[in-house]
């Protein structure tokens, strides 16, 4: 099991105030952890997880996580409020939505030592005067210094005043459900500290505030599902192998210190171990990508996943570099394969296909008249040393 | 009866939009005008009263007024939001006042063609949702555009986010009463046009706007309690008569344009004509003291408190300038009589009170031991020509 100066120090990015926390962790009552989760139909990543990573360290150690579902601040999304016209989610669609997000929590957390609320089971009866009760208590030049509203508010672009209650609500939350510990990432600070304040305010102990760093993608870029550069925790382990293994080198020991329990020392001499060839990048790949697979998927599937990757790629030599070729559409294999001068001649792809030498994903291709589509990332491969990513859209 | 012109020009300082208030006028249809009042325990005055008296003449074309008591943005007052010990209005407490401030108003406007509306019919009901709905039509920027919020905002002020939630509240009354026009002094604009723009949005005919001028006390300054300048709607006859007498020459015209009918072109006149010696501004005075008593407590209040005042004051042509002598603790009569210049010694003073000539606002003076107290302002006067005004705490 991990000591508390780990836990409170690996993978984390601040924690408000630390003196607390190791009071509380070591008082040996069962603490409430909190966390809000938003109730829109999202597929988590791993870079999302981490808060949750850290909270299952604590759950091992007996305390419960207490889940928010945020049903009421996911009304405030619409930057402008104006837009009669976006339909509001119905309570079925939130239901649903939050059972998805649960499916995907709980390969993290565990589910016997959780508890779900909703935001709702409060908000659902505050009236007017509870409401001017709490916006009361904070003021305009505080929540301007929040810099995703402030740059707003500077830039004159549409800030409603309705979102300058997401903080608040949130913060009301903890009133609500009682926190000893309040989880997020570095970007929840203002709204987790919002929390501490209104719980000081209205007199009770306040919560103390663990931040997890935002991680960067496989590629070394913002983490975001338009790069194609995340892990999402439902992927099949087949595809969470492939993608850790397609993770660039700089990005390795990011990746190791939030979701490994290496040493921290192996893992800060990584980058230096890699540079002078001590160490075989792909397998520190392998290892991080299995370790990561058997806490989100169990043992079985990690080694599943290993396995078949070993089989499909790396028994055949497949490099962990090779020429990238944008598809936009679908294309012609015999084509394709002069294009990406993989063959020299249409008359030299044919005899290639003749002979059972080319694989698209790993599968033969026998026809002349294969179509090529754009899905996707997919290894066009001739013989055992000729390959192309194809970069579909 | 007063023409439209005359209706929407004199004591007016804006009309938005006056061709729609004139279309409206025309129609021949009884027109809603909204007011709002705040139910807080205080005295209004003239200058308050000078929206009343536009509605007034409204009312005398067969319009209905309709008062808004602000039972709920009262709640908004505290500037911090954060006072736990400032005590809440009672129910009690907030009828009580609202039937002080109807018992002021009625005075000025026609109950009769009164609708009396509390904020708390719609905002008793109104849950979290309604709020979020009211709320999210409104922008930060907007709100810090109003002078009176960024000047906090920038001087880094406590400006709590509940206080940007009074415009709107006044806003959605308009939706809640419909009005056509809504009237206002001009420092309620920026209110008054969130009315007109939340009617807008939410697909009503937005209300038009009257702004009528804030005037100036009867000394020149602002008008204030704390000056003392002011004409207090539940003042005694004689009172306010005393009061509008000791009006600056400059301020004629500005009470006669807003509180009178006589001839605009006349009241422009005035300060020429004063100036020239061609009327005499006792007698502009008078006039208009007579005017406004007669508006505000009918006919026969006025001309008996007109009568009063010529009896108390003018038989004795007291002047209506003369020395001001400020008194700040009781004070022996005849110490009183030398300090002041009245009595060049002593002896004199005490042989003054022995004849019988000195008088305290009007009341002989029979003991050389009379102690004058510092209370309010005070004729002190001997014989028929010489006269101190005591000015008392």
């Amino acid at each position: 099991m991990l000591t508390i100066d780990e836990i409170l120090s690996r993978g984390v990015s601040e924690v408000i105030v630390e003196a607390n926390v190791r009071r509380k962790l070591n008082a040996g009552k069962p603490l409430r952890l909190k966390l809000g989760i938003d109730p829109t139909r999202s597929d988590i990543h791993i870079g999302h997880a981490v808060a949750l990573r850290k909270m299952r360290q604590f759950q091992e150690l007996g305390h419960t996580v207490v889940l928010i579902v945020g049903d009421w601040t996911a009304q405030i999304g619409d930057p402008t409020g104006r837009d009669e016209s976006r339909p509001r989610l119905t309570v079925e669609e939130t239901k649903s939505n939050a059972k998805y997000y649960m499916d995907q929590v709980f390969k993290v957390i565990d589910p016997a030592k959780t508890e779900v609320r909703w935001q709702s089971e409060w908000f659902g009866q505050f009236d007017l005067e509870k409401a001017f009760g709490l916006i009361g208590r904070f003021t305009v030049n505080q929540m301007l210094a929040h810099e995703t509203f402030r740059k707003r508010y500077e830039a004159g672009q549409q800030l409603t005043v309705l979102e300058l209650m997401y903080p608040m609500l949130q913060a009301y939350d903890s009133i609500a459900i009682k926190p000893d510990i309040e989880f997020g990432g570095t970007d929840q600070k203002f709204n987790i500290l919002a929390g501490r304040q209104l719980m000081e305010q209205m007199g009770m102990e306040p919560q103390d505030v663990i931040l997890v760093p935002l991680i960067i993608g496989t590629d070394g870029r913002k983490m975001s599902k338009s790069f194609n550069n995340s892990v999402d925790i439902l992927m099949s382990p087949n595809d969470k192998y492939g993608k850790i293994m397609s993770m660039g080198d700089d990005v390795l020991p990011v990746y190791y210190e939030v979701w490994s329990d290496a040493p921290l020392a192996e893992v800060k001499a990584m980058p230096e171990a890699i540079k002078t060839g001590s160490v075989n990048p792909r397998d520190l790949k392998m290892q991080l990508a299995r370790d990561i697979i058997r806490q989100l998927d169990g043992e079985a599937a990690a080694a599943e996943a290993e396995a078949e990757f070993i089989r499909v790629f790396q028994q055949r030599d497949l490099p962990t570099d090779m020429p990238e070729v944008a598809l936009s559409e679908a294309t012609n294999i015999v084509d394709l394969l002069v294009s990406t001068k993989l063959a020299a001649s249409k008359g030299e792809a044919r005899r290639l296909i003749d002979g059972g030498g080319v694989r698209l994903a790993g599968e033969k291709i026998g026809s002349y008249d294969s179509l090529i589509q754009p899905i996707g990332e997919q290894i066009l491969q001739v013989g055992r040393r000729k390959f192309v990513k194809l970069l579909g859209n």
